[in-house]
């Protein structure tokens, strides 16, 4: 097999061999767009050198070959003597784009006696110098490994020693000093190895574009994106055509839709006299389109033309890039756009509308894990407050909220009920509980893929990272931002979509209800086959949740009921002294309960509702006795007795336990307690006996948290179908409460067969069964290592967040098939979080759950996954 | 099917359907001994009463029938009228043996107008009264329910009254009038409900006998003794022969062997001028059978004979009631005797020695969980020290130690290295860290299967229960007991074997050895197939386990080594502030690890030694900050400063979890601070080192805890297979350690291909498996509710005593197949304490292992267990 293909030779449908950028150069190349003539290295190279350590013996003979048929193209000659001098690019290209993640060097084959044929050909010593200047700093930077900053620092010293403020300002003479001052650096630093001999600059350039891929930052966004790390990159040599080559040559970046919106316009940015990093660095200001067509009507027209063309050939909205070199426009490369999560809606539903897509693909083209971004609020878009700093757009979403500098601190003041915003120079794992107490991260250090972003775009907050303006001095409790002092308490507005940092509180707006979202669901909800739930816990979360088109609750939590001013009843449960004692807290909490289960049998009117009988470690609802002994130490320093302290605290000894989460929770509780289940389920019962008596339709559930042995729900069932038994005869009602259990824990699943024998349904609660089959909680294992086990590369994803398929979903699947082989009625539904996630979706289906259950906010994503879930079934079933 | 069969009719080998007794007496019948004839009401009419709720409509017309057989073979006629009356027992006897848990009624068919008949015939109106008010005392309270108490009130009077110390010696005018005031004490609290019709009477007895099969006692000693609570009982109905008719009459019980310490003698009581039930309460002193020789020579040779053919048919020492009425012997029951441990051993090997039973068949007869008992001290035989009380033999073994009225106080007190005994009314599952605390335990209450004895055997631990003349007054802080007060901290000793109770400290002796055991213990090595190692973590403990015939260590927890003074150094590595300050700690626990290491492979040498490395949850090593609190309310009332507390505070901070068991442990702990088991498996290489320097034969295997997925093994067995090549090469020894992991957790079993491919070993960590498996922590439920669950029935057995074949014994089952497909080189052990429990040892050697490892104290026992499977399996496979 060739180890390099030239543009219009290649295969332009094997992106696993050419990359995603080979193959679409090769793509253009073959629609007859004006492509620089180049060729691509195969990522089959890329591969050969991860295994044995260098790049194949023959390689560089085929690229000599590929070389001079570049030169016969182009008619320029490689390394000068000919008619013009021919200069190269080589860049990085894998199948799965990774923008900015890889290597990039262009120029190559420019040195001192090619600079001098420049000079002649371009008629711009400018022009040839910048050209000269470049390729030193990119080669150091790139091939060498030296410090960009060391060249950045000589500009400077020349824009300030000439008084100009763009590079592009300096004078042609300045730009020959820049140029020897590189050389001198790069001889410093790595003596005798920048090469003036093109071949080896060439060869010198592919192998650092190879290597680049495993340098770290591909590495951590292969390992965020799920991208194999044994796929390798292709490496792409292409002739170099100039947009700094005088005024009537220039570069842009255009795209057949606009990405932010999903409009259909055209929509671009120019920069006249400038190369390609220029427009994407934000350096200058670039000018529109429509400016393009003033300079340039004949480019202008060719350039929508092909843009046409694209958009025709990929059926989707198109990321282009162009150069005008002297007045002719060539394509130096074309991709799918990325695009905000509202445009990729647009997108999806505008193209099938237009019919080039159907409706599946539509479908398929939204990414299900970003459609609850179209719910958060993002700042007025007519607001003229001025951002005080600008970083990295981390996690979309805006957020108002005061200055927290301690994670502990954020935790305090979020339960004084007030907005924080976490402003650290950098988060750690150590700041998980802090994040999540907070409405929004602002860091100084760090990009899309450093902590903060991560864990913010995972927890759904608006996050801005890298913002380098700013001075975080966490222990001096002050941000210095452009003179200004920020202190903790001040409030400010974060920006999350654009990464866009202000002081006080900018006026935020709820999105526009994006009419093709609604389309897209409606599709959706045509072709899935599994349901979608939502978790909420109270009426108003039910009816949000039945707005995004929840078909039910599968999860409602009760205890969430019980905290706030009602936590002392549950104690006075617990603790009672006296059956009477607690007799009489349970009779209040049934009142209330009722009420709750009324108000969300009415919210979700006529469709089921999954009630959970309460089930938390019992710690969350005692005091902690490690906290009334700090009281007791406050109390006893300022002459306070502290007796009844010592009271509670030895109560509270008798139900201590040393791991909650493995102790007397569920139904543990219920059996221990029997009261306690009994008089949820008599409230459960009581509230469907009140719609039933308003008219309404209620279809509520009762779920058995923490079932290990048939036996508990056995007798839970009896005691509840008692109830329900007397129920019908005091009423009159015709009462149907399915009664089902939780599965998440491993003997659960493992005895599926015999549990499901009494159930009417299974509800696998996946954070839990998470827990016990890794045998981790959650939230210990976040803050002392989890972090770092993904990090690493221990686990391969966060298993709280995707389902590990081969042990938790082993256990999923066996439960699933034994139970419903014990009881082909069984319902089957999952309400951990894993519910809304994508990925983990696709395996419920697979395992052939009736339902998923998730967070509202997740639901419509939910339903969307769902549908792709039975699009790529069929799809598969069809090609086999 | 008959209802019932007569003795000499019956088929004695259907113990299901006639219960042991039944079939006892059926053969024993057909032996041609002399029992008093009588007749079998079977098990499936008390098994049609629980079904049904009431005995077969055609039952009585068939005990009619078979009671006029009984007039026809006695020569005696019930209800009176004839040459002398007959008077019948009534007597459960399931399948297997409930001894005392079931009812018997005695001398049915005397009356007001019998009585008479009695005296005339008997020619003794002591005796006839008597009987006649013993019957109303047993009809009373068997079948009406009236309280025992009652009657004995009148005994106790009549006593009193004529200055007798005995029942025996009352006058026959006395018993007369018990009679009279036994009739109206019941015809007060049941009237009319004493049947004066001997029909009537039997009727009445059977069914009551029947009822006795669901009495509390009776399923609390099924659940105990895992007897299916759906067999039923037999009613035996037998007529009467009167050890109490004179002077040449008498009754007795006898065994083919000495019960107690198994050796070859004729053993037993005889009691002249008594019922059975006066032997068997011990309220009077009895005559050896040596007496009984002197006494009725014929009668004694002719049981001798019987003894001796009894044995050869049952070809095990027997249990042998008889009486003797008017100087003619009867047989009335006999049974495989009852034994104990020590007598259990010599009688196996004797008779196998005597060439009655195979090895095999001996090897079936000793239960394995009772051989470490043999090992436990005793109280000396000669002391002549008085038992200040008796009480029930509740758990073998005798204790010396300070009393302690409360579990907490029991916990303090022992840990200042002193011996307590607990001594309180009763226990209750509070007591449980009390109970593990003390060296014995002493209750007032309960008798064998009272809480405290079920505990304390599972324990290990002596205990005597229900030593009535205490009264234990904890709140008083003082026993009271013959007149004598005993306070806290006052010596006693405790005999559990014998159920006596010592003022001060009396001798104890440690067991004579038993060579018998060791024959018995070779035979089991000679046939079992399963390994048996040790868990041992010292060498004297590895010693001892060598001696019982430990195979090798199957785990040596170095987290015990890290105790005591040692505790701050791992303190120190924990919150080291710097990496020097953890090095040098590091250093310091390193020189002496090796030395541990040393030691035990000493001790070992020639056979396998797994050391695992660190485990324990994190807070074991650290202060707990509930106590650093606590301290400093201590100190700041007393005017002390508290900064170096709060500081210490502070960092223990950073480390706490909510639930260490599921937190930073293990493979984890070694994963966050790789240096650690760096360390250990460097200590644990020179100690190789240093033993092969001596000559000697280490084999030392490193397990790995805690592992949840491949990649954390992987990393670490990267790490040491490092640390031992370079010790390779800087020693020049062909070192070979074996690397393997503990499989604690599910998912490690559910992924146990991927895990075997890159270990030596597994080795199932059961308690640790059982937690996650069922998601209960076992501290936390056996103090909250575990004992609960199993009194009730929701769970069968504790499943960290037997292991639980369903769930965790599955996840074992799926992690030994797919392990050995990966691996077909993977040894398989377990190392949990399931590894010494009989029946887990069976489901062991089921699915495949090649070894257990277990407590020292229970290798003999495990060896036994091993062989016992080795047999049945043999069995089995033999009679498909």
């Amino acid at each position: 097999m060739p180890h390099l293909y030239d543009f219009d030779q290649g295969d332009w449908t094997d992106r696993g061999l050419l990359g995603g950028k080979g193959a679409g150069l090769a793509e253009m190349t073959h629609l007859g767009l004006p492509v620089p003539p180049g060729f691509t290295i195969t990522t089959e190279v890329c591969r050969h050198a991860m295994k044995t350590g260098e790049l194949p013996a023959d390689l560089w003979d085929e690229v000599d070959a590929a070389v001079s048929r570049l030169e016969e193209k182009s008619g320029r000659s490689f390394g000068g003597g000919g008619e013009a001098p021919l200069l190269l690019s080589v860049r990085s290209g894998a199948k799965f784009s990774m923008p900015g993640m890889m290597d990039t060097v262009l120029n190559i084959g420019v040195n001192d006696e090619v600079v001098e044929e420049l000079i002649a050909w371009s008629g711009d010593p400018h022009f040839a110098w910048d050209v000269y200047r470049r390729f030193i700093q990119m080669y150091g930077d790139v091939v060498l490994g030296i410090e960009e900053s060391r060249f950045q620092g000589v500009l400077t010293m020349l824009r300030a020693r000439s008084g100009v403020q763009s590079d592009a300002d300096l004078s042609a003479a300045d730009l020959q000093r820049a140029t020897y001052e590189f050389k001198a650096i790069v001889e410093e630093h790595r003596p005798g190895q920048l090469p003036s001999d093109p071949t080896e600059q060439l060869r010198g350039a592919v192998e650092a574009v190879f290597k680049s891929w495993t340098n770290k930052r591909a590495i951590d966004y292969r390992r965020i994106h799920d991208i194999p790390d044994d796929l390798g990159t292709a490496a792409n040599v292409q002739m170099m055509v100039f947009g700094d080559l005088g005024e009537d040559s220039g570069t842009g970046v255009c795209f057949t839709r606009d990405p932010s919106s999903g409009a259909r316009v055209y929509y671009g940015d120019y920069l006249p006299r400038a190369q390609g990093e220029d427009v994407v660095s934000g350096a200058r200001n670039t000018l529109s389109l429509d400016a393009l067509k003033d300079l340039h009507p004949d480019c202008h027209a060719e350039l929508i033309g092909y843009m046409d063309r694209l958009e025709e050939n990929y059926r989707d909205m198109m990321d282009i890039e162009f150069t005008i070199e002297k007045g002719k426009l060539f394509i130096l490369q074309s991709r799918v756009g990325k695009r905000t999560p509202a445009a990729a809606v647009r997108i999806a539903v505008a193209i099938a509308n237009e019919g080039t897509i159907s409706k599946e693909e539509a479908l398929l083209r939204v990414d299900p894990e970003t459609l609850e971004q179209l719910h958060r609020p993002r700042v007025s878009p007519d607001t003229d407050a001025v951002p005080i700093a600008t970083g990295v757009d981390a996690s979309p979403g805006a957020a108002v909220g005061q200055i927290c500098f301690s994670s502990d601190d954020a935790v305090r003041i979020a339960a004084e009920g007030k907005d924080v915003i976490l402003v650290r120079p950098e988060t750690t794992p150590d700041d998980i509980h802090g994040m999540a107490a907070a409405v929004g991260i602002l860091t100084s250090q760090g990009g899309k893929t450093s902590h903060a972003a991560v864990v913010a775009r995972g927890m759904g907050k608006p996050a801005v990272t890298g913002a380098a303006a700013l001075t975080v001095d966490p222990e001096g409790g002050v941000v210095l931002v452009a003179g200004r002092e920020l202190r903790a308490g001040d409030t400010i507005t974060l920006d999350g979509t654009a990464g866009k940092v202000y002081v006080g509180e900018v006026d935020l707006v709820a999105p526009e209800p994006l009419p093709e979202l609604l389309t897209l669901l409606e599709w959706a909800d045509e072709v899935r086959q599994l349901g979608v739930r939502a978790n909420a816990d109270t009426p108003e979360d039910a009816a949000e949740a039945r707005k995004r088109g929840a078909q039910g609750i599968g999860l409602a939590r009760t205890e969430h009921m019980f905290m706030g001013e009602r936590l002392q009843i549950v104690q006075r449960v617990i603790l009672a002294r006296s059956p009477v004692e607690r007799q009489r807290a349970l009779e209040q909490l049934e009142t209330q309960q009722v009420d709750d289960f009324e108000a969300i049998l009415e919210a979700m009117d006529g469709l089921p509702v999954v009630v959970r009988l309460l089930d938390p470690p019992l710690h969350e609802f005692l005091p902690s006795r490690l906290e009334l002994e700090q009281e007791a130490l406050r109390r006893v320093r300022s002459g306070r007795p502290i007796d009844e302290l010592r009271d509670m605290s030895d109560q509270v000894a008798r139900w201590e336990e040393d791991n909650p989460m493995l102790g007397l929770r569920g139904v543990r509780l219920g059996l221990v307690l029997p009261d306690l289940y009994r008089m949820q389920a008599r409230a459960a019962i009581n509230a469907i006996c009140r719609r039933l008596d308003a008219g309404g339709n209620p279809h509520l559930e009762i779920m058995i948290p923490l079932v290990s042995t048939v036996e508990e729900l056995r007798r839970m069932r009896a005691m509840i179908e008692k109830e329900i038994v007397e129920a019908r005869e005091r009423t009159g009602h015709d009462l149907e409460v399915p009664i089902g259990t939780m599965i998440e824990l491993p003997r659960a699943a493992l005895t599926a067969d015999e549990i499901a024998s009494v159930a009417d349904f299974f509800s696998f609660g996946t954070n839990d069964l998470t827990q016990m089959t890794y045998g981790l909680s959650r939230d210990d294992a976040e803050r002392l290592f989890l972090h770092q086990y993904v990090e690493e590369g221990i686990l391969k994803a966060d298993p709280f967040q995707t389902i590990d398929r081969q042990g938790v979903g082993r256990l999923v699947e066996v439960a699933c098939k034994e139970g419903r082989a014990a009881n082909p009625d069984l319902q089957l539904g999952v309400c951990g979080e894993h519910g809304g996630d994508a990925r983990s979706i696709e395996f419920f289906s697979e395992v052939g759950l009736d339902y998923v259950s998730c967070s509202t906010f997740r639901v419509e994503g939910a339903r969307l996954a769902a549908a792709q879930v039975a699009i790529r079934g069929v799809e598969t079933s069809d090609t086999r």
